[in-house]
């Protein structure tokens, strides 16, 4: 049988990586460079139209770096690329053997905030850096989307439709992953039903109306297969048409004692055909039917159809959501902000780079809540600080094993929805919401005053 | 060994679906339709800022149909998600018997034209489309991308770096692929290098540069390893100052026999950073020292770049390209064009839906050019018609089986810069280009008009 996914598997992982982790792994190498140093793994900025983050993908990176491992094909394919014997040797046996800190999977987070807190050999730190920063940025970016998706929708459910235009087979299983974590209700994605226990919806397409010769005979033949869960397709040709004979069915199903689930809008005017077509089903007494819209849905215009008053009662959601399409990355980062310096050391470090500028040393983010519980603000410090609130960063592995028990899908999901009622209504507005207080502490504020002074004096400039 | 990717093997990818597929085949099933149907897929528009569509991802669709299969373990789901026993056991011998036509990788298309054509009993047909969809999206939405990119950098090399922010690991293969195929010179991902042979090129990122207390330490040290392929990362502190030290560095290599291979610039004024590093390199006798310039690179902003003369030999573009930033999808679609009803003889079919019309038939595209090969219109006509011009698809899959050598990505590559190199100048702008004249046949409009007709008189209405 001819192969077209038998790369894609875990063990060729170590080989996911940009091409520069490699060559600098070498020079540290060559160097004698094996001290330990800190990275954070961050977001820079808010994406346009997001108002908070929802941190996804951990499971996934913890499980990466405790089996990452080079095998003997890829160790003869980087000899080729030029590197040398010794440290091909160093890579046979190469394991990662560092720290992790991070927030849950499912937490509320704010730009700037560390998520990942990873102290290691330094070009152990280093040859991670890319499947990292290539999980949490899927994941993360389609789980704060998605949250933003559901809240517009105010309860009601949402459908994550997109498999089709996701950026292939990962992201076809992650972003229902990462949809579902944020409050969707389920995924038309079989495999993520089987695989991560997603709850899996579906209709039916127009080729199936358009295999029948009348419309009527398609709606028939559908619900003699799911009698007790059809919701049908009304708009291949003429969406009241095709709702006048999905209430003929529906009156045929309630004769032999079934319930049609509901109907599928698809296209055309959302606002006016909904209400047509619920007076409708309440007038020939379907008010249980459900009506189900989809069709360049997201949070925008889903917003716009409940304000205008739709009577919709379900949304798939797909591309828009599936790709973030008005913003498909998030500026998730992966920097050095300690080494360490001889004698046990460890010294802060930071870059100034032209709007690139990172916070130096090692850091806890705490949130501060109120007397409901509800976030106030949340401040990073530096880890020797005494600081009140909440610590956000939770050890999660100590020399490469993973320290926790990981949480389940639906105990992330439950997490999730919590952290989510615990950010007051304001800051969740997709647009024109006031930032959500992040500050540093005095003790960060004035390491990075000292460190800009001390890099602007010597020989760096 | 805990295991994240186990799933995301070939043989889960008949599950890799919308739920909807397997209801409709389940219905299909129980009403004992097996006729022959033809499916088209295709893109209905450009997206904004494109001129052309350049296809990819077929060999991965003919290797999925060749080998899509379920396994008792996928049957044991689908049955407690209310699939009755008999249709489970038509899917525990399933396999796709179809005829399939395509358009060779590499082509260039526009809008409307079908890039695959696949005629198979209704029910195979319908399982197969997501995958179908999924793969197509995302690889001819990369190479039309990058295509674009690769035109704009007028000859000077583009490598392909944006893996940490391509989503998930297919993504990152995938986008390797396609845009290598559209003229991309190589990639930073070294699993695309090991699996695909794409030529891989990377440098060094600034926690390198700042895990030494100097960054001529780091530049020396980096040196030391790869004296004959290094790319200094000038950027990090002060754009100027770092240059400076990399000519000091350059001079220590030329004493050893060695030339420094480029440095790089990653932030600031790139036009006239380039120029002031181009005139030091000079005055310095280190002609042959190329620049490399990255950083949120696209399109327009290397257009931009080139027109001002930055002294720019090389661009690493990664997020805007790899996620295809402006437009994250292509609106590539499926959809039943003819059945067969009764007595062997199909019957063409179309969809009315508003904004959503569809083209009847079993068709051809023909492709007319000039006398120097170059392309001037195309046509897209029934199958039966007698059209002049060359015609686009070819036949790739006969029962099931592939009927072609498939091309190696190099000849993919190849056939995809012919292709490029007919497609007149004018119809490359990514804006303001003419549209490429694509007509349909007078055959093919009589069959629209008479379908309409018939549809808007029927009861369908």
């Amino acid at each position: 049988m001819s192969r077209y996914l038998d790369w894609l598997k875990e063990e060729n992982m170590s080989l996911f990586t940009d091409f520069y982790e490699l060559t600098m792994c070498a020079s540290y190498f060559d160097n004698n460079k094996f001290e330990p140093a800190t990275f954070d793994l961050f977001i820079r900025r808010l994406p346009e139209n997001r108002s908070y983050l929802l941190f996804a993908g951990l499971e996934q990176v913890l499980r990466y770096l405790e089996s990452v491992r080079f095998t003997e094909e890829h160790l003869a394919y980087l000899k080729t690329q030029g590197f040398n014997q010794k440290f091909l040797d160093y890579l046979r046996d190469f394991k990662f053997t560092g720290d992790v800190w991070a927030a849950p999977e499912g937490t509320v987070a704010f730009p700037c905030e560390p998520l990942i807190r990873l102290t290691a050999p330094i070009i152990e730190a280093q040859l991670v850096e890319t499947f990292l920063l290539n999980t949490v940025n899927l994941q993360t970016m389609i789980a704060t989307k998605a949250s933003h998706v559901v809240n517009a929708a105010k309860g009601k459910a949402v459908i994550e439709f997109g498999l089709r235009r996701e950026h292939g087979v990962d992201a076809g299983m992650k972003v229902a992953r990462s949809s579902y974590i944020a409050g969707c209700h389920g995924t038309s994605n079989v495999l993520a039903g089987f695989h991560y226990g997603i709850p899996v919806f579906g209709t039916m397409a127009h080729s199936f109306i358009m295999s029948y010769e009348n419309e009527i005979d398609a709606f028939r033949a559908f619900a003699r297969t799911f009698p007790n869960k059809s919701t049908l397709l009304i708009d291949t040709y003429d969406d009241l048409a095709g709702a006048k004979k999905a209430v003929v069915v529906a009156k045929e199903l309630e004769k032999q004692g079934f319930k049609l689930d509901g109907v599928r809008l698809d296209s055309g005017n959302l606002v006016e055909l909904s209400k047509k077509v619920r007076k409708l089903l309440e007038a020939k007494g379907l008010q249980y039917v459900k009506i189900f819209a989809s069709g360049d849905l997201d949070e925008f215009r889903i917003a716009e159809l409940l304000d205008k008053d739709a009577k919709i009662d379900a949304f798939g959601v797909g591309t828009k959501m599936g790709t973030s399409a008005d913003k498909p990355y998030v500026d998730v980062i992966y920097k050095l902000c300690e080494t360490m310096t001889g004698r046990g050391k460890f010294s802060p470090m930071m870059k100034l780079s032209e709007g690139k500028t990172t916070l130096p040393g090692r850091k806890q983010v705490y949130r501060f809540k109120d007397e409901n519980g509800n976030y106030t603000k949340d401040v990073i410090a530096l880890l020797d600080e005494k600081a009140k609130g909440e610590p956000l960063l939770h050890k999660v592995m100590e020399k490469g094993k993973i320290t926790i028990s990981l949480p389940s899908l639906e105990e992330i999901r439950a997490n999730a929805a919590e952290n989510l009622s615990k950010l007051p209504a304001k800051y969740k507005k997709p647009t024109n919401a006031p930032a959500y207080p992040v500050e540093l502490s005095q003790d960060l504020k004035n390491l990075i005053k000292t460190l800009k002074k001390k890099l602007l004096q010597t020989s760096q400039v």
